[in-house]
């Protein structure tokens, strides 16, 4: 497996473009082929979660996407706006609406300005190109809060997966997560694609956490244009990579982060345990204010493992601190480790902060991506609206 | 019922002293009685936890707290240490170290300061009275980065319940919840009072959340002297009204907070369901740091009550914020009302924001309390240990 340029548009076949203006933007993605989705479990769906879901699995021709408002809770307009949206790229492209997937984000509870996307999707349909451009301008188009370009292209075996994505805020994804749009031209099965997705979501976007809000209009989307014959297990670690990346790169691009924290948990009972005890962690709001504040109060980290819900035993913990190499143990069995803090204290000043427990216990392994709760995040979303 | 001055030594019988020096403080509570506890979920239990637990059920003659560090993840020599804060205070006053609390709260990972405590047992135990001012000392005496003093008394039908309590941050209670003790002059069988605080906490410091961490060191202690006979049913009116009182001062002073939130929910499908609705919303991070930026942003309580795993029909929604009277209807059964939002940004520039949901589906009810999340929150936390 090798990482290649260009996001989406590394995938043969696979055009897009997008642009931003203002607090709006509009992407659209072609590139035709079996399509399936994993959306977010959020019990309020927004109406695009609702209209795509409809979609898929089916053949896909394109995806249309709206930054600037989240078109959720907004009714049964909202779903006839996010059926409009179809329409425009439909009847634009030349295929029917069912044949395209429709996604928004932004402010929950505004219907999306119509007028504006009817008015902008041919500028975009003009500019749609297979060259790497096209992807980082779609992929822009949909950044709300993100200050980065969220993409990525990998080739494993001759079989090319590209992606763009977005997120930064309202970030803990249960079972799907933020907007991410995955292209491949692999050839397999539509229940096998949706089972890779399904396990790549897992380990991946489902293992994040910014804020802990679950947002609304959470949706992966994953489009085989079918092109090449590859074996599951090879596509899976390729989609898995792919995922974690992206998901790596949301976590370090979260609402007023100034660190990337990743937590390693081993030794669980199982790995539904690992899983439990390394999104406490990374959710914990004390142990990302620690982080913030480079102190290395890894008491906090303990005691979020305890609350988890995973098996431990207090006896048994071993909790260790790394970075490029450089390793401070904190804990090695349930015994504090003295005269250690000075250093853990320079580990934290990093701008990546890995925090790896043992919990002694088994077997279970998991790892889990967040950032340090900052005070740019309150400010951020204290004036999101108004 | 009527609420009266004293604290817990509004109960005949029950003395109280505390002092305060530096990051450090003592408090202990005299008055023999029934005692039960309700304790941390945590799996990582405190110290404290683990050998109060031991004492009670049982008769208590007595409570010793400190505050500074929290015993927790201090291995064998935190269980000998406050074993001997038990014996301690229990040849002051003559009697079994079985019948003695302990409680400590502070740095999870730090051993207790033994010397610091054994030298100044004496002056607590010098300075212990009946007086309102005893139940002042022992209140301030446990606070840490707490800013106001947390006790009220009430008296029911003759019957007296007082209480203490201290909680500011690593809030979100389960089961139990920071340290507050309570004491009362009813007659009840111990299983009674089990069960009476039992319903009290569920309904008070577990519908609490300021950060969303939940401490090694949660406990809430009852002692009943056992002087007046009562109806469990109004002995049960009276504590909860207490419980409920602390956590929402608890609420009121979580760390860096600037305003107190109470998130009412009804029309659920079940009492379960509005807990759950009303502890999403409390929790959201979204939600908490709008209510600090005054931004009506109501799309993230909406969102929050979808992912909190409550049934849930976004149709039947309505959304009301209110205060001091003051009514601002912003949903009306899943129809957004327009034109309200400068009204609604109005009421959120008062101290209390009060968040009302009814989701249309039935019966069940439920409250819960908690505060803004604010920039002072994050510099409280980034260096709390260093």
């Amino acid at each position: 497996m090798r990482i290649i340029e260009g996001g989406v548009c590394a995938v043969p076949g696979v055009k897009a473009y997008g642009i931003k203006e203002g607090k709006q933007g509009l992407a659209i993605i072609t590139g035709k082929g079996d399509a399936v989705g994993v959306f977010t479990q959020n019990k309020i769906r927004a109406a695009p979660v609702i209209v795509t879901s409809r979609h898929t699995p089916g053949v896909m021709n394109a995806i249309i996407a709206y930054s600037g408002r989240a078109n959720a809770f907004t009714g049964k307009k909202g779903i006839e706006d996010a059926e409009k949206m179809a329409s425009l790229a439909a009847s634009a492209l030349g295929v029917a609406p069912e044949s395209i997937g429709v996604a928004s984000t932004g402010i929950i509870g505004c219907p999306v300005d119509m007028d504006w996307i009817g008015s902008h999707v041919g500028e975009v349909i003009d500019g749609l190109t297979s060259e790497p451009s096209g992807s980082d301008a779609a992929a822009r188009a949909i950044m709300t809060t993100d200050t980065a370009l969220k993409q990525i292209a990998v080739e494993v075996e001759g079989v090319r997966i590209g992606a763009i994505a977005k997120g930064s805020g309202m970030i803990e994804p249960n079972m799907a997560t933020m907007l991410a749009f995955i292209y491949t031209d692999a050839e397999l099965p539509p229940e096998s694609l949706h089972k890779c997705l399904k396990a790549a979501v897992d380990k991946s976007f489902n293992m994040l956490v910014v804020d802990g809000d679950t947002s609304t209009n959470d949706m992966v989307l994953l489009t085989a244009t079918g092109e090449k014959r590859i074996a599951e297990d090879r596509f899976q670690d390729g989609l898995d990579f792919v995922c974690t990346e992206l998901a790596k790169m949301i976590a370090r691009d979260g609402e007023g982060a100034t660190k990337f924290i990743e937590v390693r948990i081993t030794g669980a009972r199982s790995e539904d345990d690992a899983k439990k005890a390394a999104k406490a962690v990374v959710r914990s709001p004390l142990v990302k204010t620690a982080v913030f504040g480079e102190d290395p109060n890894w008491g906090r980290v303990v005691a979020a493992i305890g609350r988890s819900g995973a098996d431990v035993n207090a006896d048994k913990i071993t909790l260790v601190l790394s970075n490029d190499g450089n390793v401070v143990a904190l804990v090695k069995e349930g015994n504090i480790v003295e005269g250690v803090l000075a250093q853990a204290k320079m580990l934290m000043a990093k701008d990546v902060v890995i925090i790896s427990a043992d919990l002694g216990l088994g077997n279970g392994e998991a790892r889990a991506w967040g950032c340090d709760l900052t005070c740019d995040y309150v400010r951020i979303n204290a004036k999101y609206m108004t």
